[in-house]
Formats: structure tokens, sequence, C-alpha cells
């Protein structure tokens, strides 16, 4: 009921803070115009733990840099036979043993499924506590099939596909990702506190 | 030669920052009186990245918060077929997934060496850029054997050994341990400045 709708303002921009170009893009393609949005690539420092709280203490310091509204991501791999790890740490696996060395830490292991996580975190600023958005995407650990310029998409093959991140379409992956399944969510909030001009009917 | 040497004093004594009470057993242990010395636990967001920079950001936070001299310490178990990891992650995969676990991921590898690796960092104060002293023991990663109440000794077996780290008794494994390494070199760096009252012949 449109009555019922919190009227809250934003005075800037939120501030997407990411150094990845593909990211960004992805994050641009998903949201559209639905969200008045910029982005600053920040050096900010990453902590090892739980998704969550990495992604909420990211966005409590970009808020603090930043001075205003942020949203910040993380993205984990999450090995079900590992009981989630390497999650947060995939891409250091990533950088150090390649596609190959991600599928190797599966080698003892018939169970091969994964899931792909984001978690997107809000701060309105720096005084605000950070909301997090989760997206997941269920699916399985596959030598690399399809263009390997972007992360891990080539060993990742959602459930009910037959191919890999990397070998669709980019609107193909949009529909089912984790990123966009958490964007979703962020989308849902912005527009369930009128935070952003939208067109259409309320 | 004693004239060439530095005079230095602290005004505190030196604060070791731990949680863990196992790991400040070896370290008492190592360092008996030769370092004015306490310690403290205190919650410090631990940083991803590589090992040393890990250790001097958290000397970094901690030097902040005490307003003096602290020492902290971090571990990581580095796989060769790995590239060095799980490295700083290794206690996450350790509480995640076990000592089997850890074993695990060198399915798929024959190379099943290893290197424990310790980096304490030194902050004389919160406006002093802390100073690193690594130490590191070659071995390789074995099923569990030995005592399992300390970390992924029981999986750790030095070169030169037949025995893990679990099975071997503390002043053995004092000797030859990445903490005792890196302590050495704590201790050299206090005497070479004559930071601590030492006893003997200079």
């Amino acid at each position: 009921m449109a009555a019922m709708k919190v009227q809250m303002t934003l005075t800037k921009p939120v501030t997407f803070v990411t150094g990845n170009a593909k990211k960004l893009e992805e994050v641009k393609m998903i949201l559209g115009q639905s969200i008045p949005f910029q982005s600053l690539k920040l050096d900010l420092p990453e902590l090892q733990g739980e998704p969550e709280d990495i992604s909420k203490e990211k966005a409590r310091l970009a808020a603090k840099e930043i001075g205003g509204p942020v949203l910040v991501e993380d993205t984990c791999l999450c090995f079900n036979a590992l009981n989630g790890l390497p999650g947060p740490y995939v891409k250091w696996f990533l950088m150090k043993t390649g596609h190959e060395g991600l599928n190797n830490l599966l080698a003892a292991y018939e169970d091969k499924t994964a899931y792909a996580l984001c978690v997107f975190s809000l701060a309105l600023g720096p005084d605000f506590e950070p909301i997090t958005f989760s997206g997941r995407t269920e699916g399985k650990i596959v030598p690399a099939r399809g263009s390997g310029n972007f992360g891990w998409d080539p060993i990742f093959q959602p459930v009910g596909s037959d191919f890999t991140f990397a070998e669709m379409l980019k609107d193909e992956k949009n529909k089912i990702s984790h990123r966009r399944r958490a964007l979703d969510k962020v989308k849902e909030y912005f527009y369930d506190f009128n935070y952003a001009p939208r067109s259409g009917n309320v």
C-alpha cells in the first residue's frame, strides 16, 4: 500500500566500491537505473571471517572514507565437501593455484557441489550500521570451460544448466547469478524505502 | 663490539597479544627472561593477504589500542603443491574440515611437502612502523598422529624427524619450530638494541 511507504531521501548517490571492472559491469547491467549510483575504486583492507562479517566491516570502512552512502560486495565460492571453504578466500586460491587447483581441492571427495554466494552491504553513512543482502546460486565445480576472463566463472556450473557461468551469455548469467539474487534484494530495499526516483506506479 | 651498541630503553614491557593459551605457553618457554614481557588477549581484526602484511597490520592496530610496545604473532601452514596456501587461512580449514580435511586438500598431488611459517611483528608504539621476524620450518603433511590439542601440530612432520609436532616433547618441538626460529630473531633484535636488561658479558 502506497500510504504505508516510508519516505527517505539520499543526500548523495550510493557509491559502489570496487576495483573489479567485470563486477562493475555486471552490477551496472543488473541495477540499470533503479538506484542513483556511482562507482569508485578504493583500497580497503579485507578481513578474514564469515562472509557477512567481512562485508559489513568493509562497508563500515568505506562509509567512513566516503562520508556518504556506500555499497560494497563480496563474493565467495563455497564447496559443500569443505563445509563452505574456500569461501571468502577463493580469490587467493584462484590466484595461486588457478582453475585446476580449485578443482583439485575436491579430489578426495565425490561431492563436487558448491554454491556461489554474493553479499552486498549497504551503509547509508559513517554512522549507520550496514545492512546486508545475500544471494546464493547452487551448482557444482567442473573442469574449466568457457571464456576465462572473469574469476572462477569457468569452473562453476549452476544447477539446471549444462553450461558454466563462463559459457553463458551475460544476460543468461545475470538472470540466475548469486550477484543478481543479492542485487534484487538491494533494489527491493531501495524501492520499499523510496530512496530512489522510480518510474511506474507505486 | 660493546662500544658500537645502541642504547634504547623501553618505557613499558612489551605486550604480546594473543588469545591462544597454547601459543602463549610456547612463547613463554622460548623467551624465558630475555625480554620484559606481558601478555594480553585483544580482539583484533585479521586481514586477508600476504603473511607479513597481515602481521604488520595487526601490530599497528594493537599498538594503537595498547599505546605502547606490542608483539603480535601469525602462523601459516603453507603447502608447496598449493603455492603456499592454505597459509594464513589454515585455521579456517582446520576449524571447518579438521585434520583429515587438511590432508585431503593434497589428495590430487604427490608433493605433500609443506612449511610452517611464523611471523612476529613488533611495533614499539603507535607511531612506529612494525618490524617483522619470520621463522620457517620445512616438513610434510601426514595423517594426524599424536596429541590433538594444539592446532595442526598432529599433521605436520618436520624434515629430519620421524615424529609430528604433536608427538614431540615440548622441548624438542621448541628447538626446531617455526615459532622458535622467529623468536630467536626477536631476541637477537632486543639484544642488539639493548632493550632488555640482560645478564652475562656483552
